[in-house]
């Protein structure tokens, strides 16, 4: 796979990408960082969700400190060990942070489109890509701001599906809305102005080591791809090639509180990618076209990702005290509903890695 | 697609089957149903499900006199019409009294089998083909009585799939048992005996309208191979051929109560093609190869019409009064699950006509 990218002795690669590249890249991705934290702070501190501008910031936030967090990560022996050690623990709980609010928001959005469309109802999703409505050929995409959840015509579900409508946007406001509070409190922490620091410093200056300025970035690049060649070629690719091999439902009511372990290769797949394509953009200095296949492979885990905690978050709403049980049915159809998506995702990676892996030797 | 047994231009075909092979073919099928009448009264008779050798019996009744109707429907033309407009009818109401029993045994297994795999419980199917149990490829299939069903180990399943068994294993079963009483009363009752007097006669004199014995079948073959060919032009094959489509579950929750009209075509199509193959038989006179690819069609049509019922009864289940949340929650799982069997069994069809086409003019 993309072995162009990483062959040494490929003639067609230009100079070397090095140290420098790397520096570049990092210089880059903190004052972007610094940008969306300004933007950040000029539209946020609102309500959950909040506006348009808001939450593009805080997705550029949380796009920054991944791509710092994960360069720091693959290419360590390049940079100062004590700055860059003393760095990553702090990206990756800002990281978590600054996530859990959109995941929640996004959560809910799947949820309640998905319950939407299982009760035949017409939805006008805020959000196609990347949310159930994607496979409703029907359904008339209309533009809005990204993150929030779409108005849905409650009047044409069931009874049992706005039910558990409800009780799903009750249990995941409330966590969103605490995720929420989380974050504007670790935004004006003494941690946090830390971290920021460090990362202001790191818009001009890079604490590389000695050495790494003219070293090639490539053979570090190569082993984080080789980490995600070994964790691909663990998965079940085989089984989750055939359609519909009903895999992922198949502790859909198993006793095990955990009954997932399944996903977690793929949870680990999704990191490595994500990973690769940042090591592939450090090389690249951040420019150059996009890898459209392994952008599809990373949206189709993304979508695995999202499904798997969608149809957990249905599975812990059905053992709500005291729910009819009509809602309990819709939650229960919800949860394979979105088990099934799980599935869907895995044929969806698998597809886009064969087409990536064909014709390289 | 098969066109090689119709176009009468065909010079490898051998002599044309005429009206004199269709009389041979029925002939055959009423001894056969005769033959399997005299083994049912042997062996039938006892409890729901009963001997293997009653369940066998009962088998070869309800396919022999399918193929009569069916043949008596393709080749009305051919056959004296006050005596087969009489029949049809008689042998539709046999068809469908027979039928009854066993779908509702097959219906209870399916969905039993289906509750033991979301556990991700080890399953012993006794009858592993055309059951949910094909899917399970770690699953060890053991040989026993077909058409009962397996013991499953209660023990392996949470509340919730637990009560849901024993609540489609109380309703499915009252409904074979009271299946298996009206199938018991059909065949002592006098319009039984008026129905296998004819079937008698059938099998020494076709009764054939004077100029049948010499008329080429195929004309009429064609004519059924054709509303076979339009039924299936009119099905969604381009969304059914793409996994995942998540079609078959789009009605999971509507408040409409007849919510899956989308299954009616699949059905037709089902019956269409079990004429086309009866009609292949009756002018190869019952003998020569069977047409795998068709036989694969068909499966997938059985295993579509299967689940599609399976799902309804895992959803009627689910409106019984005063259930717990937890059985709801699983009747919910399992219904899902049986829409995504539906959705598999049309791709599997898509697949295997998809086959049959490829290499035809």
């Amino acid at each position: 796979m993309a072995q162009q990218h990483l062959d040494p002795t490929d003639s067609t690669a230009g100079p070397s990408p090095t140290g420098d590249a790397l520096a570049g890249y990092l210089r880059d991705q903190a004052t972007e960082f610094l940008r969306a934290l300004r933007l950040h702070r000029e539209t946020g501190g609102g309500p959950p969700g909040g506006s348009e501008e808001s939450v593009d910031a805080a997705r550029a936030l949380r796009r920054s400190v991944r791509r710092i967090s994960g360069s720091l990560h693959t290419f360590r022996p390049l940079l100062d060990s004590d700055w860059s050690e003393s760095l990553r623990p702090e990206l990756a709980w800002l990281s978590g942070t600054l996530t859990m609010e959109h995941a929640y928001g996004a959560r809910l959005e799947r949820l309640l489109l998905a319950l939407h469309r299982l009760s035949g109802a017409t939805v006008f999703p805020a959000q196609a890509a990347g949310t159930g409505a994607e496979r409703l050929p029907a359904a008339p995409a209309v533009a809005g701001p990204s993150g929030q959840v779409p108005a849905l015509e409650r009047a044409q579900l069931t009874v049992g599906a706005a039910k558990a409508g409800a009780l799903l946007e009750r249990q995941l406001t409330l966590a969103r809305t605490r995720a929420h509070s989380t974050a504007l409190q670790a935004l004006g922490s003494s941690r946090f102005h830390a971290v920021a620091d460090k990362i202001a410093v790191l818009a001009s200056e890079v604490p590389l080591t000695p050495t790494a300025p003219g070293t090639d970035l490539r053979p570090l690049a190569a082993a984080a791809e080789e980490r995600l060649a070994d964790a691909v070629a663990a998965l079940p690719l085989v089984v989750a090639g055939s359609p519909y091999n009903a895999e992922a439902l198949i502790h859909g009511l198993s006793p095990d509180p955990a009954p997932h372990p399944q996903d977690a290769p793929w949870h680990q797949v999704r990191l490595l990618l994500r990973l690769h394509r940042y090591a592939l953009e450090a090389q690249k200095g951040g420019t150059g076209p996009v890898d459209v296949r392994l952008l599809t492979a990373g949206q189709a885990l993304d979508r695995h990702r999202d499904a798997s905690e969608a149809a957990a978050a249905a599975a812990s709403a059905a053992r709500t005290p005291r729910i009819a049980p009509a809602t309990a049915y819709a939650l229960g159809v919800l949860h394979a509903d979105q088990r099934h998506e799980v599935e869907a995702a895995r044929f969806a990676f698998q597809q886009a890695w064969q087409k990536q892996t064909v014709g390289t030797p």
